[in-house]
């Protein structure tokens, strides 16, 4: 990532003792998502993020440079939301189908529009690419790694079962899926990667 | 696809009764991958392709008027290489790993650095991911699909298990190791997915 302390110097140097504003941060770093989603990144520019959070342009170039930067502050930003409680409704299954709500299913599917908007340059930057993995792949996989290890460790499922390896099933599917076959990534589909994939290869325990 | 008979009119015209060249497609099209997994498609040009096949650039050109027409054909050959016969152990596992022959697995990984090399272009792409879809990942779906079922057939896994969805896990899971973690999709891994998710997933069968 380019050194951003470096760029606004002069600005702090006209302006001594001013403070860059950070409190519209949020609305600026949600509308490069958006704007991401909406026409990817080739034809992103930081003026249309501006005009989506109605920030000032100048705002804007001040903080982030360049539309790498901005993105790529944008994708860590995303990441660092939430983790919330898991859920625990006493089966695994029933975990794993209680993380499927409306709110999550449409969250998931606009983190995959972004995604998608990003493809052109996961392929030449693996900084990009590792901050996609921490962001969008990353939080879900370590709830899916909890849920099964805590079903493990009741012994409701296999006690080989390969927790590490299946946790990253969904959202490998859900890629490949969105990516290659442009097909829809709703809750029907994700109700079968559950009962078709994990739920049989996480195997029944000793305890039953 | 641009129209392919009309720019060598020409040509036509002037050597009356002279065919087209097509003996040396196969290199062509081999350069092409090659070509495009070392360097990517924004990188690649119809010139490079030319060179490593030590073809004349006029030739290429005749046959492809443009860069997008001559991938579009080295990845639609690509597809239809191959079937093969399928492997025929006694057990579901045995035909899985016999499909991880160290040829196998180093095709797989070129068509691996073909499909990165793509990365760019398959979002704006549906019809070019619908090519990549049918020529790298369908034949291999398809293959596993058969043994899925054969297995079924016999009484070795579970009847009720998704044969289609178990078909694409292996696949779904390599794409988004090589994409998002740029990690080595090796034998080791390929063998972790069977024994990890598909043998277990497809179950034990009521004849065992």
């Amino acid at each position: 990532m380019t050194q951003l302390d470096s760029a606004p110097a002069t600005q702090q140097a006209v302006r001594p003792g001013r403070k860059r504003d950070h409190t519209r941060d949020p609305e600026i770093m949600t509308a490069a998502m958006d704007v991401l989603a909406e026409v990817g990144y080739e034809r992103m520019t930081v003026d249309m993020v501006a005009a989506r959070a109605k920030a000032g342009k100048a705002t804007l170039y001040r903080r982030w440079p360049s539309k790498a930067d901005l993105v790529l502050d944008a994708v860590s930003c995303m990441g660092a939301a939430k983790a919330g409680v898991l859920p625990d409704t006493g089966s695994l299954r029933g975990d794993l189908v209680a993380l499927l709500s409306p709110r999550t299913v449409h969250d998931a599917d606009h983190k995959l529009k972004v995604m998608l908007g990003l493809a052109s340059v996961i392929a030449h930057s693996p900084e990009l690419a590792e901050s996609i993995r921490e962001a969008f792949l990353e939080p879900r996989a370590a709830v899916t790694r909890a849920l099964l290890q805590r079903a493990k460790e009741r012994g409701e499922i296999a006690p080989d079962c390969d927790v590490e390896l299946l946790s990253t099933v969904s959202s490998s599917m859900v890629i490949s899926r969105a990516m290659l076959e442009h097909r829809p990534v709703d809750r029907a589909f994700l109700l079968s990667v559950i009962d078709g994939v994990i739920i049989p290869a996480a195997g029944t325990g000793p305890a039953r």
